[in-house]
């Protein structure tokens, strides 16, 4: 690999916890040096030369918990990292696994104190174009900044399946894309799964949601999944990478023409138990939709969108034919892409599988820390 | 990306012809500066401090055609790469695109010169542990040689699609490979999308082979696709990536418990013609074999399955459900990779699409000279 980096990670929630996991655990992952963690109360510096000890066993739980340093602000941070790298001389990468918006536009800062970023988080690269731009132009100028920081998100779109790198390798080897479509919630995958398979289902609609919140695949209030901004979201981070559509949602995810499955009359709802409570009584509304997918043997899948030669970027229920790869190949949460480009034209290249979790969405960003690492280490 | 590298171009028929397109026609690659081609009969070198001026037309060809230098030994063309690289200080990658023995045998010697391998030729990856070991002890000492030659063979299996890099970052990361299993071959996809597709058909083995010859999706003896040889190498290269197995296969690919599809009668007839010709005379064979898995309501698929629990790694015709992906997703000469891991567990990660042709592979090879660029540039 390399003769190593120093990883200074913010959140320890699930994925948090995971990439900690994951950097204590695997030994030829042992060149990198988790030097700072930090949550929402406290952070855990290392000593200048040392790394932290995080045990094998989930003991820098204890540790962060009992620090004497209450949560440092972001640019205190900053200073501590520096002071630990004018000892240590080797490059830091920051890991981002909230999925705040504070932390999110510190990002410029981060880039322009020389280190890298590797994150889940969606928030910077899907919002406006203003702070997006911002980052770019502070880490990615190839020419000028050869040994500069970098910043990677694999991990924002399908968690650990190999999306944006693929995206990312079609287009800078001068493939042309052309569509990308694909089922990017877990959530309204399982959902739509469940309620409009190949063979067709009565099942009703509000059901299915209730279910899928009591075992936890939808945020607290499902309303967020239904709203399909995740959606909106990863499709404004996949179209930035297309040379044709970097400018196109100069507003982010807010521009993307974003169908919301929350109906009409549940709009203003912003109690969650109410909300599901009173989803029954748009049951019959869905039934209607799925009664005329299956009419035409089709299924339901709510998919995101991006039509390029059209400049379409959209995010929104659609019907596909019972035996369409998104009909018959997808199961439990599953995301599915598939990019149609000049080189695969006829045939799509297809990515599959979970796309949501804390293992697979810690791998993506520990994957990311070790290019970071090939790289600068 | 970086301040670039330098890059010797071996074989320029399709594939090396669209390598060649892609590094002199998209403009994030012009720091890739090609400084010798060669093939049979020319080399052609640039000038130390320059590159070579390969036009927007193919105006190369030319070039390398009425070039004054008879095709060097590889010993030659080390010392020559040595003298250029003297001049212009820029880490060198070494492009193979032929399918070459000799040529892979020389990886170890390019390596120990300094240069780094990018290749879709399977062969040095999927013969002897030895020189496959010997690659590897050459290259790949992470820690002893931080800033050394860096081996990529991406292309070597599914072309550009991202398998060799999907299996690195799953095992990377620490993940348990527990099973692979995929069409790795698009001859054989091709064959038997045609001869046994998800809602059956009469059509005669020896007719799809043939129109396969003559539209050149198989060798020119189709003997060499049937043989099953090409998805054992890509197997062998497959699971040397796998903690468990790298030391599998001692004598690479032949090792590989592979079903040949030529039928027992024709396995000493050498001609391609007559084999052809004769493939007729086994047809009942094969429509036995298609009537049974039609029987059970599935099909068949010459597929490459590692198991990894198990050490079982083997090719081989089997038959698989009519609604299973390998049935209903597939077509044309596609290639379908499934991963089951420890993460991806219930349901496994897919990867699909072309996987044959010059342009996708040129992409997989261009995309390992762009990470050498980023790690070594």
């Amino acid at each position: 690999m390399s003769s190593g980096i120093d990883v200074a990670i913010i959140g320890v929630g699930l994925v948090g916890s995971a990439v900690i996991a994951q950097l204590s655990s695997v030994s030829p992952l042992s060149s990198l040096h988790v030097i700072a963690l930090q949550n929402s109360k406290k952070t855990l510096l290392a000593e200048p030369g040392q790394r932290l000890a995080l045990g094998a066993n989930g003991e820098w739980k204890e540790s962060l918990a009992s620090s004497p340093v209450d949560a440092l602000s972001l640019d205190e941070l900053v200073n501590k990292l520096h002071e630990i790298q004018a000892q240590n001389k080797r490059h830091i990468a920051v890991v981002d696994n909230t999925s705040d918006d504070g932390v999110a536009s510190f990002y410029p800062l981060f880039v322009q104190a020389g280190f890298s970023v590797a994150t889940p988080n969606k928030k910077a690269f899907s919002g406006s174009l203003d702070l997006y731009s911002h980052i770019l132009h502070s880490a990615m100028q190839p020419e000028v900044l050869a040994k500069g920081p970098l910043v990677y998100q694999e991990s924002t779109v399908g968690a650990g399946l190999p999306i944006i790198s693929t995206l990312e390798d079609l287009v800078i080897t001068g493939d042309k894309v052309k569509k990308i479509e694909g089922v990017l919630s877990g959530t309204m995958s399982y959902i739509f799964n469940e309620f409009s398979p190949p063979g067709g289902s009565t099942r009703k609609f509000s059901d299915i949601v209730t279910v899928a919140r009591a075992n936890g695949y939808t945020e607290p209030n499902p309303g967020d999944d239904l709203s399909g901004s995740d959606v909106a979201r990863k499709l404004t981070i996949l179209s930035r990478l297309i040379p044709e559509l970097v400018n196109a949602l100069p507003d982010g995810f807010t521009s993307v023409d974003t169908q919301s499955l929350t109906p009409a009359g549940l709009r203003d709802e912003k109690d969650a138990d109410t909300y599901v409570k009173r989803l029954p009584e748009f049951d019959a509304e869905f039934d209607e939709l799925r009664a005329k997918a299956q009419a035409n043997n089709a299924v339901l899948r709510y998919v995101g969108v991006i039509d390029v030669e059209n400049k379409v970027i959209k995010a929104g229920l659609e019907s596909y034919p019972a035996d369409h790869a998104f009909a018959t190949s997808l199961g439990g949460s599953d995301n599915i892409i598939s990019f149609t480009t000049q080189r695969y034209s006829n045939r799509p290249l297809l990515v599959q599988g979970a796309g949501a979790g804390a293992d697979v969405t810690a791998m993506g960003v520990v994957a990311d820390l070790v290019r970071i690492a090939q790289r600068r280490g």
